[in-house]
C-alpha cells in the first residue's frame, strides 16, 4: 500500500509503469456515485484534458474514456468504423500489430498485414505500393508495438495517406506511445487512437482512452449496419462522453470512478508542463538506457533509430545469459523489467520500461538507478563467465536468426 | 482521499457503495508488474475466493475476472454462450433486463421478452408456458434489477427448467444481487452469473465478474462459429483465468492489477465469516428501510415481498415532492440516495441502496444515520406542507399509473 513503507521493486516494465504518489492517492478516492455532481465535475474535466493530451483543438473530435483494459479500443475501433467486408491495411511490428490485426478480422474486417523481420518497420515505399493497389478504408498503425520496441513514425504515413489515399483512415495504436512520443492528433491528421491508462499516461490499468476524429465520428455514425458491439458501441458512449464533458451525468455503464479520478490527477500533473518538455525527458531518458545497452555490447531489437522507441528498449541477450536469470539479479536489485513478447524468440531478449512517472519524478532518480541495477546485473554474469570483468564485444553474442513475427 | 478527513456524502446509492477503508488503501497498491509472481498470486486468491463467493465447489465451473463494467459481463454471455439466431427467453423487470435483452440482440440472439407492469416480476406459470412453446438456448433473467429493486427468486426457475426444459442454459444478471442475496451457483444448477465489482461485493467499480459452469463452458468452446467478440471472448481469457488461477502469469490484457488487490481486499473479508450471515445482515438492514418507507406511508415499487430485494429500496414519492428536492434534503444531511430509472416514471421514486460495506460495517451504523436522514428529509417535507407534522397517510399520496417498463 503506498501509506506502507515499499518493500516491492521498482517497476520499470513497459506498463504497467510507477504512479506518482499523488495519483497513486486519488485511486483510493473516497466511494461517490457516478451521477453526483463532484464525480461529473472530475470526468467532465478528464475528458477536456484527454483532447489537450492528444494536442487536440477540435472541437469535434471525440475523446471516450471506458472502463476495460487498453485492449478494448481495438474492439472500439474494429465495431465502430470498420464494416464487416471491408479492407484494412495492417502494419505489423510486432505481437500487438498482429493481435491488433486479429481483432479486426474477429469482427469482419477483410485485412491484409504487411509484416517485417523483428526489430523492423514496414517501407514506406512499400506501404505507398499496397495503398495503390486496394482503396483500404483504414491504414492501422502500431505507433510503438510494445513487445519489441519498435517505433513507426507516424507523420510520414498521414502524409503518404493525404498524397495517396486521403479517404483511408488512419488508425493508431498508441498504448506504449502517448505521453511518449509526440502524436499531434489534428495535424497529423490521425483519424483514431486507442491507448490504455497504464503507460505513458501515469495511471493505473483499468481505463481505455479512445480519441477519433470529426471524420471517424462521422464514418461510425454513418455506418450502413449498427456497431458490431454492445460495451464498445460509439453510438451508446458518444452521449454520454459529450454529456460528462458538460459536467452533466449520463449512463451506460458504470465508469470505474477511482480510475477517472487517477486519470484526472495525472493529466493535472502532465498538463502542468508543455508536453514538448515531457517528450524531450522521455527522449533523454531512453537515450540513456539505450547507452547502457550498447556500453554492455548488446544490441537493439530495432537497429534503426527512427525505430527505436523512447518509452521502452529491448535489447538481445548474451549468449548464455537466460531472461529469467537477468530478471531475477534485477529484481534482487530492487527493479522489476520483463521479458520478451515473440513466439519463437521472446525467451531471447527483454524490454526495460522507461515511461510516465519513472522519466518525468526526476527525485526519485528511476532511470538513473534502474540503469546502474541492469548494468550491473549483466556485469556480474560476465564475470561470472570469465576471469575478467569486463564486458565482451558485441560480436561475441550470437543475435537469433531473423523471424518474421 | 481516504487519508484525508471525510467531506463527501455517505454513498447509499445502488452502486457505487461504500468501501471498506481496507479495500480503499489496496486501491492504492504500489505499480507491479502483472508478470510478476506477487501479483500472479493475488490474482489466483481472487479467482478461488470468486468461486467460494458463488458457493461453487465444482472445479469445471470457472471464474472470469476482467477490466471493465459490470455491461461487460452482458457482451459475454452474448458473444460465448448464444449463436446468432438461437432463441432466449428473457424476463424483464426493470431497465437493466431491458438492456441485458438489447445487448442479446445486438449479437444476434432472438430474443423474447416477457413483461410485466413497473415493480412486479413475470409470473412462473407464464415463465414455463413460453418455455413449453419454444425450445430456448438460455432463460435469461436479472436476480435484482437495480432500477426497480425488484427481485426474480432463482429456485424456483432453477427447478422450473429442470422440470420442463433441462437443456436451456440459466443465465443470471447479478449486479444487484451478489453479495447479498443468496445464491447458490452449483446447487442451483445456474449456469452463469455476470457481475460488476462495485455493489454488494464491496469494491470500486472497474471489474466485470463472471462464473459460468463446467457445462457453460462446454457449451462455449463446442460453438459453431468463433466468438463475437475479441475482448469479450471466453476462449481467449479461459487460459489466462485458469493460469492465473495455479499462481501463473499468462496475457491476453493488462489486468486492473490495483481492483485485483481491493477485490482480494474485499473478499478476504467476506469469506472471513460464514455468507449465510452477510446475507441475514442483508436481510435485517433492508428490513430496516423498508419499515422506515412504511412508517413514512409510502409504497415500494415492489409490492410482494418475495420480489423485494434486500440491497436496495426503490419507493415512490410523495405527492409533490420531486426526486430532485429529496435527494438535495437527504445530501445536505450528509447522505447519497438516487433517483428512479424508468423513462415515463423515473422521476416519481427514488433508490435507497443498502449493500456491502454500509450493511456489514456495524461500527459507522451507515443504515441506521442514513434511515434517520431520510426520515427527518421526508418528515421537513410533510411538516413544509402542513402545519402538523405527523406524516399523511399512503391513500393521500398519488402512485404513478402502472406502466410497462
Amino acid at each position: 500500500m503506498s501509506s506502507q513503507v515499499r518493500t516491492s521493486p521498482i517497476l520499470l516494465a513497459p506498463g504497467p509503469t510507477e504512479v506518482d504518489p499523488a495519483v497513486l492517492r486519488a485511486m483510493s478516492s473516497w466511494a461517490e456515485s457516478h451521477f453526483a455532481q463532484p464525480f461529473c465535475n472530475t470526468f467532465g474535466d478528464v475528458l477536456t484534458m484527454t483532447r489537450k493530451l492528444f494536442q487536440s483543438q477540435d472541437p469535434n473530435a471525440q475523446p471516450f474514456v471506458l472502463g476495460g483494459s487498453g485492449t478494448l479500443g481495438w474492439d472500439f475501433v474494429a465495431t465502430n468504423f470498420i464494416e464487416p467486408g471491408e479492407p484494412v491495411l495492417c502494419l505489423s511490428t510486432g505481437y500487438f500489430s498482429n493481435a491488433f490485426e486479429q481483432c479486426l478480422s474477429t469482427y469482419g474486417a477483410r485485412t491484409k498485414k504487411m509484416t517485417v523481420p523483428i526489430g523492423e518497420a514496414p517501407d514506406i515505399r512499400d506501404v505507398e505500393k499496397e495503398l495503390r493497389k486496394t482503396r483500404y478504408k483504414a491504414l492501422v498503425v502500431v505507433h510503438v508495438d510494445t513487445s519489441t520496441a519498435v517505433l513507426m513514425p507516424l507523420k510520414p504515413l498521414s502524409d503518404l495517406l493525404r498524397r495517396v489515399s486521403p479517404e483511408t483512415l488512419l488508425i493508431v495504436d498508441g498504448v506504449a506511445s502517448v505521453g511518449a512520443e509526440d502524436l499531434q492528433f489534428d495535424k497529423w491528421n490521425i483519424d483514431i487512437v486507442a491507448t490504455g491508462s497504464q503507460k505513458a499516461i501515469g495511471c493505473p490499468p483499468g481505463l481505455a482512452i479512445i480519441m477519433a476524429s470529426a471524420r471517424a465520428i462521422e464514418v461510425a455514425t454513418a455506418r450502413k449496419a449498427p456497431p458490431t458491439s454492445w460495451y464498445a458501441s460509439l453510438p451508446r458512449w458518444l452521449p454520454i462522453m459529450q454529456n460528462y464533458e458538460k459536467k452533466q451525468s449520463s449512463y451506460f455503464a458504470t465508469p470505474p470512478t477511482q480510475l477517472v479520478h487517477a486519470m484526472h490527477a495525472t493529466l493535472t500533473s502532465i498538463l502542468s508542463r508543455p508536453l514538448s518538455e515531457r517528450f524531450e525527458q522521455h527522449r533523454r531518458k531512453s537515450a540513456q538506457v539505450k547507452a547502457v545497452v550498447q556500453e554492455l555490447g548488446l544490441t537493439q531489437l530495432a537497429r534503426q533509430p527512427e525505430h527505436q522507441a523512447n518509452g521502452l528498449t529491448a535489447f538481445w541477450l548474451p549468449q548464455g545469459l537466460s531472461s529469467k536469470e537477468l530478471l531475477s539479479r534485477v529484481t534482487e536489485k530492487g527493479f522489476t523489467i520483463v521479458g520478451g513478447m515473440h513466439k519463437e524468440v521472446g525467451h531471447r531478449y527483454v524490454r526495460v520500461g522507461h515511461m510516465g512517472y519513472s522519466v518525468v519524478g526526476e527525485p526519485e532518480r528511476h532511470i538513473d538507478r534502474g540503469c546502474q541495477a541492469l548494468r550491473e546485473a549483466v556485469l556480474e554474469y560476465y564475470a561470472s563467465k570469465s576471469d575478467s570483468s569486463v564486458p565482451r564485444q558485441s560480436a561475441d553474442f550470437t543475435e537469433p536468426a531473423r523471424a518474421n513475427l
